[in-house]
């Protein structure tokens, strides 16, 4: 049969294989969704067997002979595949390249072990217990970089993963940036604690989840969800995720009900990760194209709708009329203005979801500072209460209460996410980039006074949505900007929105 | 390696082949459960996607060459097997021989059809047109009757069907079965007819579903379910379903603002499958014995909560401070007995699902008759509404006003499930053998006006449910009751209770 094997019939297979291998993911991927959502409190040791038994066929699947040997009969015939097909190919075998390195018992224990630790931190973070959820975060460690070692014996373990979120990222290269950062936004910060502060109280009273959520399902279809592709339930810690395909995506909020702002801005944020993933072209879907290219590249969608169009003082002013209407007895005597100022106020604070944009990407230094360190078994996971607070107290002077609002606030590490937090603060500065550019043919001020969000989402699609992950992060900046990376737009962009909202 | 396989090798085969298949099922039935609860409206495509290649997969891992060789193997080693583990072995081979007459292709293109079959029904009756769903009911039958045509080529397809849900259940059986209600009933009926009607206000008025579901929760852990393992959720049709082991149940109910009564049972009903289902003794779960024997016993089950102990006396009188607790002002100068006549009105009515205990059979046996005229050619898909319209005229003198009051109000032939009805009506004859039985031991009444159900569950625990599928209908009606089946205590429990509340 193989003989028989010709250019054709192995593109068939390949697109085959791959719809398969999105089957499970769609299966994973919901019982993940389903556990955060949905599921009852105790059956988080049922959902690890399925999920460690279909991690193991996936596995299987992703390695098997007879995909190899597809695999490569079609690397043989580059020639025969369009750009996409080639794409395609290159992916799949560097993952069979590096997944056979990994054996298999401990790749599934890794599964297993992620389904049990995100249940534990859950019970940790509601009683502040890092001690419960220690023991998990060490064995995440230890695999993660046990793993490291398997795959690219010869990179240092941290940077294996940083590259994994982000293709080619290294400490070095972060570590400029984030001297450039920091170089840049401890002065700003420093003039903004000296301006008056900005009165936020617009965002505090009795906001219902009720109506929080008419606010949320009203955002997702002003920035271009379509509602029949894209669902909107609650979870503890907000996310995206996409079932099978694009066509199926799903976002999470968390309501307050004293401070609607926090569930507005994450809805809007995980709405950005939709409309990326759900705008990938329709023949995208089913193979490992679907979605984007990388996490850094997510986060300068998803940062780009929260921050940059979300807070902006054009955005605010089309907001304003509906929140009256939802909340008419909280809006009385109100401004679009009073808003705009509220959602951006500067201020060192605990929590990283809830940071400004000016101290949001302090929070996310500190983590990588940890990461690296634990990493490089400089610090050891009991000790990262400690450190945590310490460094909290050090880059953003504030003091950390307890370990729910401190080291046990994010889920990333709980998911095995080691070496994600950095594409949070590239995708800040990716995003800046990337509006600079739009300004040249888009009136963005004037779309979003409107609520328009058509010129905006037209130009996203054509420029990055569209390709999926067709190309690396380098290509795709490339082809957008003509230009390479550079953090600075970034930094005149919130020295500009710091003009205007402290007139510093 | 076969020849090396030894008894105690392949009874862990066997255990791990059923937990393989578990995790499959898992991922079939949560997605089954997400298109019913969450998924957005859109994304019934993408679920049949996943789903047709997940029963794929695990329709070749029931039936691979080395399932079938281990299975055999087992089968010829029955002296090793315990009695549980020969009763999987023969379940399984069962299965596998009746799967393999049938054609992969068809078994998967049933279960897309399947899914996209139900999204269909489901925007049918919103806007009661049946011609959009008759083409996929046309191919429901027809597959059911070719597939039964596949698997006992010897046997009538509908008796096929009908002992798929009830083993060894035939339509003489059931000709006779309905023949003894109907002329027990039917004068039952009239008698009640010319009573005075019962005054049912009190479930009528203005009930929160957020207090409603405060109820739901509630009552079921009133019934002895643990909410750590039994969810709820909202869906236009309630059902239960399992998700890989009985350890993740999950039980939906539907909220209309009007009227409590409808979801308060609803509840009862899907709580009492929840825990035939979760009382399976604890090693059955991930074996093919997980769960219910039979239809029949499972309706049984939930039938036995809803009615017979829920709408009871005694129970409506435990109930009843509750309902003041959370509707104090609807329930301003009720009393308990008020609840209890009204949750028994007899009265006929369109809907199955909210029909009373004694006009039940009837909705049941118009759809037995009409499954059996189709599946015997007697009756085209297409003239299913006219002929449901003059049976509910003929049997329950109703005039159907539309497909969504008629035909298109159940989700069972949408789901594939023909011959399934009969098993309800089963369900009420079996649990009224059942409370005779219990009564010997249990004093009923005295627990459920204390709304202790310890001991009632103790009792349906040690007989019933932990057995799961160990024994069949047949075996375990006479282990339990060391008698047959018998409908004549059903018309006796009947004929009591309209004493009761009509005094007829």
């Amino acid at each position: 049969m193989a003989n028989e094997r010709t250019p054709d019939s192995a593109k068939k297979e390949l697109m085959e294989t791959q719809r398969k291998m999105a089957a499970y993911e769609h299966a994973l991927a919901l019982m993940q969704y389903d556990g955060a959502t949905t599921a009852p409190k105790d059956t988080a040791d049922n959902r690890a067997v399925s999920m460690s038994i279909l991690s193991e066929e996936i596995y299987r699947l992703g390695t098997a002979q007879e995909t190899v040997e597809l695999l490569e009969f079609l690397d043989a015939h580059k020639e025969a595949l369009d750009e996409k097909q080639r794409r395609m190919v290159y992916l799949l075998l560097k993952d069979i390249r590096d997944m056979k390195k990994i054996p298999m018992d401990e790749y599934v224990a890794f599964q297993a072990l992620l389904v049990k630790a995100d249940d534990v931190w859950h019970r940790a973070k509601e009683t502040s217990d890092f001690g419960l959820f220690c023991p998990y975060l060490e064995q995440i460690f230890d695999t993660t970089r046990r793993f490291a070692g398997y795959v690219a014996p010869d990179k240092d373990p941290y940077d294996h993963w940083l590259s994994q979120y982000e293709e080619g990222m290294t400490q070095n290269t972060l570590d400029a940036f984030f001297g450039t950062l920091r170089s840049e936004l401890v002065p700003l910060l420093q003039k903004v604690a000296k301006a008056p502060q900005v009165d936020d109280s617009i965002r505090f009273g009795d906001f219902s989840p009720e109506k929080q959520e008419q606010l949320a399902l009203w955002l997702m279809e002003t920035i271009g969800l379509d509602l029949g592709h894209v669902g909107l339930s609650t979870t503890e810690h907000p996310f995206t995720t996409s079932l099978g395909s694009h066509f199926d995506e799903r976002i999470t909020t968390h309501y307050y009900p004293n401070d609607f702002v926090c569930s507005m801005f994450s809805v809007i944020h995980e709405g950005g990760h939709a409309l990326y993933d759900t705008g990938s072209a329709p023949d995208l879907a089913y193979t490992v194209l679907d979605g984007g290219t990388s996490m850094g590249i997510h986060e300068s969608q998803s940062r780009f709708y929260e921050n940059i169009l979300g807070r902006s003082k054009a955005f605010c002013r089309y907001v304003f009329p509906k929140l009256c209407e939802l909340f008419p007895a909280q809006m009385e005597g109100r401004t679009a203005d009073e808003l705009f100022r509220a959602v951006n106020k500067a201020q060192p604070s605990l929590i990283r979801t809830e940071a400004d944009e000016v101290t949001y990407s302090l929070h996310i230094m500190i983590r990588y500072e940890l990461e690296k360190k634990v990493m490089a078994g400089k610090l050891a996971v009991r000790d990262l209460p400690e450190a945590w607070n310490r460094l909290y107290k050090e880059y953003l002077g504030v003091d950390v209460p307890d370990d729910k609002h401190g080291v046990l606030q994010d889920s990333h590490w709980a998911g095995g996410l080691i070496g994600y937090f950095p594409s949070y603060a590239l995708g800040n500065a990716y995003g800046a980039q990337f509006l600079q550019k739009m300004r040249e043919t888009v009136d963005v001020d004037a779309c979003l006074e409107k609520g328009d969000f058509g010129p905006i989402n037209d130009w996203n699609r054509e420029k990055i949505w569209q390709f999926g992950s067709l190309y690396t992060p380098t290509q795709l900046l490339n082809r957008v900007l003509g230009a390479p990376f550079d953090p600075l737009p970034y930094v005149a962009y919130l020295k500009e929105k710091m003009r205007d909202v402290y007139g510093v």
